[in-house]
């Protein structure tokens, strides 16, 4: 099949010529900073041809004489294919050889040229430094450039799939108390008004979903005004049904066009004191606030990162469900891998299948990744037709997916041999599980970050002389995005205390290259543990539930208590799911939950 | 004896009064924003009435009919005792009744009244927000009243003691190399000349030193220029000998008067880009600054904490001469502690003189704090003639202490049982040492930060449901500040990664108040281990030489690898130390060295 992005590049520098600008930078995402933009805003990977169902990061460069992509280390290799014959070239954002965007267009145009961006898909933050370094160098910058208005007539619409109403009875919580709390907070930073840009955010205050406008997360395209006596939500009229129409005017929330919100903003008040959260909120949009703007936004964040007792009892359900669903599937796997006709892609599928056979699970919570022996060392790890590995012979297969649940978000990696496993394997698995495990068990005193804890999962592998450098936990939201922040246990700083009610993922991994990965993840939950005369401590409690490959562990290299930690999550696996499985299924997992021992 | 505080403070609100100021702040440190100051600089300790031998964290706030002194938690106690009769009441700058001193200024203050503050003891870095913070509230700044000018007729004079060489053989770089280095860290912050306030880095950059200038520090009062073609000391020129006077021509340093930097730098030229250390360089000095500044400083003192072969070598023989005074320290403790009649303060001097009869140890690098029982829990204890405590039956000492030897600077913490232990005294000590070898054995990736770390120090006590809140190691210089920059490993987020020949110590603790404190401290030095697959991976090197105590362990809470730690560490001071002992010390050594098991 012939590229046409060469095409595309002819077009666009032509429409650049035709506004005066010298470079433009092409942004991966949208007016509201989505981890997966909907298609409408994927111009980025329309015009450079990189791309991937779970929404690729990728920032794109283009001069008269230069067309180029930035993306990642998880993308480099996918980049690199992908990119040939398009007449972009791939830069690497991480990495040794990393170059910086900023810095290569200081050091690449002359004093006088103009940047042009579209304004609308770069967040406050990251055009603040853009901009800074351009005037530097006398650099002029225009943010008011849309490429794709101009040479992508085919571009698809926004879109506008109906909404629906996120049950109160599984939240917990009325969207009144949600907006007295949201604006206690704004009133905590100052402001008297904020405008929402962040999806997530929106969905969670309005306990409205939607399926289909972002892929594997219910959120939807809108923006959230709030200010004491007003709740304005921006969004496309047609994916309001009458019942969401009276679930919005119960709670008092008008409704206006998506479009509307520039003159909304533009007509503000000079005593508007408007809150922004700059990391999610577009430049374009602050172009026209005209009243004053308030920089702030992890603090209604961390509302929407707080779960109350109703989700943790409802997640629970969604994590039994979850369960079922990988003991089908992985009995299946077990069951059909003698023939040695098992794919990636089809398992791919047969694990969305068990998944979406319950009613309430809408959707997987982003693209599996399934991953036989060398593929498994690729962390984000897609199979394709193109990449698609028979899985036989002897090998480790890593499987790492999840559901959205309307009672909420599941996320689970295993890791299980398929045949016999080496002693290499064992060894590598049963490191990977001994910094689980001392995350896991870990307790640790209120206001403790999830930096200070990133090393107990590390621990082991270093002293061992290996690493994973992804991070070991993320948080997840409740049937919203399985990746949410602000808090994070990961390599670098990130000030958020983990407070009781917030979960993360506990995920530490190996790979090795060509040879096999490794990645051992629960979803955790912060909890009070007790006080003592040395002040409150918290701890986690692991929610998911199904077990580790037993086949794995070298109990060798294990103490008691962490052989008894796995003895005695098993137990609990095998209790709470049972009830939910046929006879040949309990059976199954009996065997799978069996204790380990030295 | 009477306090003569109030009528110090009615001299000062008389001055306040003739300068128009309403609210005077009070430093407690001196132009170079010292830990330790000189006493020329320790008015705010003469003012109050608080303050102790190892220099006091205490800042005053005046005002006609208020008088405050903010301190830490480590002086709560000390300072509530001393403030009585004084005039002045406690506040404090952390824990949970912590109040901001900029915050109570704005809230206690009206728009349009003066602060007032002498300019010369704080730093940039603190002024700015405190005049942001001011000017946001409409009180004006006064940056120039220089309080005690005014109101201490009998303050003592600025240091004058003579500088002496520190020996290149010990040091391992010549003057010359130092310049050149610090030379190209200041053209990598984009500036083309630098002014060194803070006196380690001083001491560090011209291999001279003294004593007396500073408590427990050989470092002295000076400034230092550099720009590509020049170098200018500023110092009391009674300082320089003739020896010294050579060593400076030698490497082309001119010598200018202290009191003449400020003319210095209100004379540089506009295309001086001058590179200050915001949290070092003076306020004062720095309203003078006529050519344009530039802020930083941290790859600076960088230089300084990476210590050479030369000095490590070095530090390993200073290690052996401070183990050798420790077991006789330890030896005369044994053996007098039956009789009932050591003290705190008794011990302090024994203490101190066995180390100084080395003649290469030039002093303490600290006061020591020497605790017995519940005074060991107070953790910068000194004990003075009111606060001595006589040792006497059972119980638990710690001795925090090291030495400013030429071939290095120690800081080494033990904590030893006299009399028979209690079961709950040998859980908790053994909790600490756990954390203290998980820290000593860990093997880490090129990157890392101290505050990644720090849990692995305090997850046993943690998990146990006990906490310290002191930081796990700080940085140590040679022959200089026993505290330095920039790494650390704490529980804050320090951004310097450990590089291979920075110094920290590894001190866990735990405080149990009214009862008893344990502390564990050896100096670790970070170096190279192995590059893998996975990249380059450091581990630490412990330097301290002297046995913790056998008695203290209880080894049915340890695993096989942790006792081996302790056995084989006790193995090489035992081979180090035995060498340079006496028969009955070797014996002595032996007996505390001797292995434990399960």
């Amino acid at each position: 099949m012939e590229k046409k992005n060469l095409e595309y590049l002819a077009r666009l520098r032509k429409a650049m010529s035709e506004h005066g600008i010298d470079a433009t930078v092409i942004s991966g995402t949208d007016p509201h900073q989505s981890e997966l933009p909907p298609h409408h805003w994927r111009g980025r990977e329309w015009l450079t041809g990189f791309w991937s169902g779970n929404g690729t990061n990728g920032t794109a460069v283009v001069t008269a004489d230069k067309a180029l992509c930035w993306t990642d280390s998880r993308y480099f290799i996918q980049a690199e294919e992908q990119l040939k014959g398009t007449g972009f070239s791939m830069m690497k954002e991480d990495g040794p050889d990393a170059v910086d965007l900023i810095d290569w267009l200081t050091e690449n145009m002359k004093a006088g040229q103009t940047v042009g961006i579209d304004g609308m898909t770069f967040s406050i933050s990251y055009t603040q430094r853009m901009q800074q370094e351009l005037a530097d160098n006398d650099i002029k910058f225009n943010d008011n450039f849309p490429q794709f208005d101009y040479i992508y007539p085919e571009r698809p619409e926004r879109p506008k799939n109906k909404l629906f109403i996120h049950d109160e009875k599984i939240v917990g919580e009325t969207v009144n108390s949600k907006m007295e709390r949201l604006m206690a907070e704004v009133k905590n930073e100052f402001a008297n008004a904020a405008l929402l840009s962040a999806l997530d955010d929106i969905a969670w205050a309005t306990n409205l979903r939607t399926a289909g406008d972002i892929a594997f997360s219910p959120i939807f395209v809108a923006y959230l005004y709030i200010n004491p006596s007003r709740k304005v939500l921006f969004i496309d009229r047609e994916k309001i049904t009458d019942e969401v129409a009276e679930h919005l005017k119960k709670y008092s929330i008008e409704v206006e066009d998506y479009d509307k919100v520039i003159d909304f903003v533009r007509q503000l008040p000079k005593e508007t004191r408007l809150l922004l959260d700059p990391a999610k909120t577009s430049r374009g949009l602050y172009d026209n606030v005209a009243c004053t703007p308030v920089f702030g936004g992890s603090r209604l964040a961390r509302l929407k990162s707080v779960k109350n007792s109703t989700m943790l009892k409802n997640l629970a359900t969604a994590m039994e469900k979850d369960g079922v669903a990988l003991t089908r599937f992985f009995m299946h796997v077990e069951k059909e891998f003698p023939k040695g006709e098992l794919t990636e892609v089809g398992l791919g599928k047969t694990l969305r299948d068990l998944r979406l056979a319950d009613k309430s699970c809408v959707d997987e919570s982003f693209a599996p990744i399934i991953g036989w022996n060398g593929h498994g060392a690729i962390v984000h790890y897609e199979a394709t037709e193109e990449t698609d590995a028979t899985i036989s012979g002897n090998g480790i297969l890593l499987v790492d997916s999840g559901g959205q649940y309307t009672y909420g978000t599941t996320d689970i990696t295993r890791t299980v041999a398929l045949g016999d496993p080496t002693p290499e394997q064992r060894h590598d698995f049963t490191l990977v599980m001994k910094g689980h495990i001392a995350l896991a068990m870990i307790k640790f005193p209120e206001g403790t970050r999830g930096a200070q804890l990133d090393v107990l999962a590390r621990q082991y592998l270093w002293n061992d002389g290996k690493a994973y450098y992804h991070g070991t936990g993320h948080g997840v939201g409740f049937f919203i995005n399985c990746h949410e922040g602000p808090q994070s246990i990961r390599l670098n700083e990130n000030p958020t205390p983990l407070e009781p009610g917030m979960i993360t993922s506990n995920e530490p991994g190996l790979y090795l290259e060509g040879k096999y990965g490794i990645r051992c993840e629960n979803l955790i939950v912060t909890e009070e543990w007790k006080t003592t005369e040395f002040g409150k401590f918290f701890r986690f409690d692991t929610m998911t539930l199904f077990p580790f490959d037993v086949n794995l562990f070298d109990t060798s290299m294990m103490t008691d208590e962490e052989i008894e930690w796995v003895n005695s999550y098993h137990d609990m696996v095998r209790s709470r799911l049972t009830p939910l499985l046929s006879g040949e299924e309990a059976k199954w997992l009996e065997e799978k939950t069996r204790h380990i021992s030295k």
